[in-house]
């Protein structure tokens, strides 16, 4: 990976991403459905590592079965690698948690760059009060015994629709999630900043009373040169 | 239309706008599962300037149709009359967005009083920060090419199961957004201004720890004497 | 009931609880899809006053069936024991509102602790402004006579897929609402306040960098010794 | 009741009623996404004997509730009236049964002239060959304890999104069921007789080749005369 | 268009033509959720002719606006070309109908090629007796007054989530439903008669004890050429 | 496991066996929201062999693919053993196919018991003509490349909601499809098939007239005598 590519993701966002994937056909990496917690918090950004969640099987998880320490959720909240994001496939369901408090501050803890799921988190009103990314459906107070069992760790998953695999590098902002596959993440992050650059210009014109004819795309020559000394002027 | 009724729909609720229309047997007029950007605006009011969307076809969406100026997506936006509430028929799905940031800017700048979408709305982030009502379902980063094509401009159309013809006056609070046809909108307006003072006077009473029997609805006739002389004294 | 049950369920969370709960085999207990309009408030408790609603009939619910001081929406309104929490059953239909703006506030004023619906309420953004817990599904500007008929009073209901019985504990927090069987309430408060003791002392311990294996559950011996000189210092 | 109206319901469509329910205002009265076990039977005819389930608790619902003779379930199959319509209140949830083959075939041997649930039955296939109406949203194997509890006999319930009162008056079609209120069966009856001996000179004619236009509705006043020619030498 | 398209693909499964439309990038194009009333009939194949619907606003919908000549859904029936197939955008709601057997049948004697809905039909057992194809989602007693209103009549539509343009060639089999942008008619036709040539030598080979591997795809130069001389000797 | 246990369980229900399930607390068994295409076959019987898909990334999945011998989709098909069920988690999603004709055709030919998919099956009509046991959710014509990407090999997955572990016996009927933990198969099969015994004499017993009460349960002693004596003299 290109050395710059994690922080130019910092300063891009999700929507700006989106329509980059989308030129190369990409049209389903926007997790669906799920939101910040604290959405006043810098982009979250990091290799995904991924969690999976089967339906739980009654006589499988009794709340005795988090004395087992290789038990694959406390597993994978003590295994997370510093700066990844961890994915939890949790099929979309938020009748009960896919994870809660003291495991999300033992993630933070840990050096992970945040927590998405389809499903919900519970201590969200806690959560929501740490300097970390957490992004779920909605919140859910049950334990995630009564219906989810963490089955496999870091292996390719679906998120809110999404495609997910190990090593995709993930980005957060406060309107969502979206998954960048590994291979492109140089690609897609230098173009994304280049389009954000141009955005803010756009932004100021149109702000100034601009139309977007013309402007947005920029189909005007004389549009493209005023956007080229702009960028010049501001070092961009 | 009377020169009153828009000042007047500034000032009462989209809940005693419902109540009006059930009363004239409408029961779908209110937008269903959309919510404000913005909820701390003032009242959203203007006549529908209506988009319709139908389902995006891949050959037919590349990133390079917005270099057509005559693209129905923005030239709605250039062609809304200010005053005007721009009202999209996304038949409700939000996995793509109806429109993001740039273009809401520029309908704000162009004098529009508001956006809403049974979809989704990208950059929601800075849209939220805009002094401009925009109402969705939930963000959604990826562009409308995704999975939405502009087809038609000023058609009626659906809006989260509402029927939405072009003029009809929309209003929108913090609560979300309801339509009042066109032809009965003065009648309307000062319908729902006699009940906001009504339910101002009942309110104030409810909190001074009346009971709602012979006060809601004033079924007492004590009640009824008692409001002329509350309506009187504050000259409403 | 214990006479400190409902202190003690006032500085528990619902997460607790819901565990408290499953490990009785309880496992509907949270209602489902439910938000707090004033998540600021301290926690919402009190024993559950049922109202049940049933489809609207049309030619049944005209706007002049309030002027019946019998109507069961609203002596169930003027009915509602202090201290007690209004349950409705809205057959999770948010199209139409379940109460408003006007109710709600004499619901408080009687005192009852709170209003909690699977439906909508309307006045939402004035709800959230009194301080007065009150959760619903979205808001909904519609009167409730547009889906909604009311039909009974404290009977036994669902609410968010979860049975509500008439006397049943009532708690709501910022994340949701959960619901304790009468006859094991005392129980569940205890457990409860011993159980959020605990994971008082786990997030104490993460956020000082601690591993959750042995902490959280407590299978190390020395993590037990511990804990227990951390309670005896704090006298909890 | 008019001693006819029952055997009229007996030859008129679900849809025939539903447009004379419309033409008085009664939008709802079909119960949505229930269908026929054995489509091939006559029309199930009878007043409706409601039954309504909450969630059920587990606690509450061991798998011998049964013993107990006064289980609400197990009531109503023994105290259903002969000739009338058992219609099932399960919260549009058909994950587990409403119930199986064996109550069916009690009801049916008691003489109920049908079942509808807006759950699952079990036994489908079962019940699909006894020569008895049945009505689900779709097959469910588990047993009702597993989700529902009844707990109401005979009361208002909602189905399907529809208001039914006990005493209704219920048809069954191929197509679904339709509930008439009580006090306008006899007019509904009389009406829709009326029009299916009008849609069926309707149907002759477009299948000889007629134009629906002037036809249908038959606004040519030649169309009137030979629909009354055509019923009377039919003498319907 | 080529001669024999039409009757090309009056031979060809929809998941035939899925598979072609799908290797051109195009994945929208299966009609979601909707099913035939009659699954024993050969193909449907026309060009489109659409419907669109919007929501019915109850002033504008009384039973009397059939008697309007004009009325587009009346006039749609009446225009509709034969051999066309007329698609409706019932925007997926089947709560209330598109249409019934009357209009159907006068469709069917018109000479249309069939109909599908988003929504449903009501009359649907009349329905499945005509030699007539007809798609919907579920049968839907309620006259469509009650929810829909016709609106537009051949205009680019969303049906099941799918594109139609007025023109593009409509393909129904008893698995349901595929909409072929007109300009690629006659090479979709074309493609999918020699996969399906293909399909049924390999399903006569897999049928006959032969592993898929090397066979499909025809990855073995020996699978190619024993295909090469299977399809000789039977002329295709 | 016993030898008799696939027999026995060749002659009990689903529903008979969701009962047995739920008496040892199993209440998510059933898999939700399936049907089968050949509803008159006896039942499908044996163990699970699983396919779990993930959501389909675009670059990976043209159609291409599947000339890799080693494809996952392919694979599995080669190598689910004889009499096992193949049960694929298709996260619940049928608007792209997850097997087809050819596949299904070639696991018949493999020996294998069934298959079954909370997703959908496409060429579904030639599927049902086939005497092999296929359940899905509905029929879905666009390759499974659209939106699917098989992924891992006899893992546990979900199905339906339903945990399905490697090795689980699934049972198979009109109704629909369960799934036993394989360490319990024997004893449910043997409870179920006393079970159906004790039902067969009930069904007769009620068909006779008997009323419920006292025989199903049987809390009377003289119904449990009776019963002793049908079994008796039958030999069951």
């Amino acid at each position: 990976m290109h050395p710059q590519t994690l922080e130019r993701l910092r300063h891009v966002s999700t929507a700006t991403l989106c329509t980059a994937l989308f030129k190369r056909g990409l049209r389903h990496q926007f997790i669906q459905d799920v939101r910040p917690l604290n959405p006043n918090l810098p982009n979250m950004v990091g290799p995904a590592f991924t969690l999976r969640y089967m339906p739980a099987r009654e006589d499988l998880n009794p709340i005795t079965v988090f004395e087992d320490r290789g038990h694959p959720q406390r597993k994978a909240v003590e295994t997370c690698p510093p700066g990844a994001v961890m994915v939890i496939d949790s099929r979309k369901d938020a009748r009960a948690a896919s994870a809660g408090g003291i495991l999300v501050s033992r993630l933070m803890k840990r050096g992970a760059a945040g927590i998405v799921t389809d499903g919900g988190l519970r201590d969200s009103p806690e959560i929501a009060k740490l300097p970390f990314p957490a992004y779920h459906q909605r919140p859910s107070a049950p334990t995630n015994l009564t219906l989810h069992q963490a089955i496999d760790i870091d292996v390719p998953i679906g998120c809110g629709d999404t495609p997910v695999f190990p090593g995709d590098i993930v980005v957060g902002d406060a309107e969502g999630v979206v998954v960048i596959p590994a291979a492109i993440a140089d690609a897609i992050a230098e173009e994304a900043e280049g389009m954000t650059t141009f955005e803010d210009f756009v932004q100021e014109k149109v702000m100034e009373g601009r139309s977007i004819l013309g402007l947005y795309p920029p189909t005007d020559a004389a549009t493209r040169e005023e956007f080229a000394a702009w960028r010049a002027a501001r070092g961009r």
